[in-house]
């Protein structure tokens, strides 16, 4: 199935990686539906989201809120952006609204206190628990996770890539389109058990980011022949 | 133990990644001991290395062949740069000499025929059972597993980044000395469990040369604030 995508819905939307995702979107032409825990949570962030897009002249974006399980049912694309102890309960939830959808996995699998070292869940990693809870109703792809949130906040094109995780490549492909509208570079990363690369990398860029005082990001290189 | 290092063994120093360091660091100055199974595979590479070096007019490199456990002995640090299957067994002959030094293991743990899958070994990473396996009095520091052979064998410097990865700051910092002296750019990465991250990645970047015709690395972005 190729699905045209005209809404998003970002579960977990009003952290600062889920906002700065929508205000992208928003920006590019897409619905975004804000899902949170509660109807008036996603609603502070959705307005918040008005309020921005209106300070900087963008008419007419498409910006709704509501709790997670009715966001999920009401997008084309869902994008899971809550912390890894939520994954499971979150997807638990939605599950049956995401039949037949894209699900874009943002979760990371740290493991507090020490975020900066990589420990890898008992699943592999967080894309493929997801994959493996969701089962083949729904495609999984892994996305933005060495994304800083710092940066998406800004405005303007982003100095670092998207790493692109997922079983199907046409779903990859649709990400990777995805990743284009929010002004950055999307890959081809290989199946979802790659998404333990991509995962343990945000433990080595935290660690980066403290040792060189920075916001890093990853990019790729040696691309020109 | 701030070692002074003069002289460098790479062990298994007859492969693309081990002859284009080694050309590398003969060229920065470094006294250069190419390890190998035998001593006569080694003298090829040697000898390859000393013809080249003639070639582009660089005189008095240093460079001598051993095998992989006089060479070990005979160095100040010692690089492991064989295939994931020999890598405990090589680590097994020169234990014993690697006491008190620095190794930089630069082993990915790639399981063919599928080596664009991530498929990290149990002990979590090859770092990190090099390790495990050489106990406290080796210093293991994991590198270079995500540069091209390809791009090392050119003469320039190179348009890739180096993740360092060790559970001792003042050998990560070695360590970054002899990445700069190889024309790149290292970065702390954390500790030796981290080093996970850097060889999943490989398998990431393996997909990415194959979906886009190319030999691809990493860039750390997002540094200048």
């Amino acid at each position: 199935m190729t699905d045209v995508i005209k809404t998003i819905a970002i579960l977990g939307g009003t952290g600062d990686l889920g906002t700065g995702l929508a205000r992208r979107w928003a920006q590019a032409g897409y619905s975004i539906v804000i899902g949170s825990r509660t109807q008036e949570k996603a609603q502070q962030a959705a307005d918040d989201l008005q309020a921005l897009m209106d300070e900087r002249g963008v008419a007419d974006i498409s910006v709704e809120a509501l709790n997670n399980e009715a966001a999920a049912a009401a997008a084309d694309l869902v994008v899971l952006t809550v912390p890894f102890s939520h994954q499971l309960s979150t997807l638990e939830l939605v599950k049956t609204s995401l039949k037949d959808k894209i699900l874009i996995d943002v979760t990371v699998p740290l493991v507090p206190p020490k975020v900066g070292r990589v420990q890898l869940p008992e699943g592999g990693s967080a894309g493929q628990i997801a994959q493996d809870f969701l089962g083949e109703d729904t495609r999984v792809v892994s996305a933005f996770q060495n994304v800083a949130a710092h940066h998406l906040q800004e405005g303007e094109a982003l100095d670092c890539d998207v790493l692109v995780c997922g079983d199907k490549k046409v779903a990859r492909e649709q990400v990777i389109t995805l990743v284009e509208a929010a002004g950055m570079r999307g890959f081809h990363a290989g199946p979802i058990a790659n998404s333990a690369a991509v995962e343990a990398m945000t433990s080595v860029l935290i660690t980066i980011n403290r040792q060189y005082k920075c916001h890093a990001g990853i990019r790729i290189s040696g691309l020109a022949e």
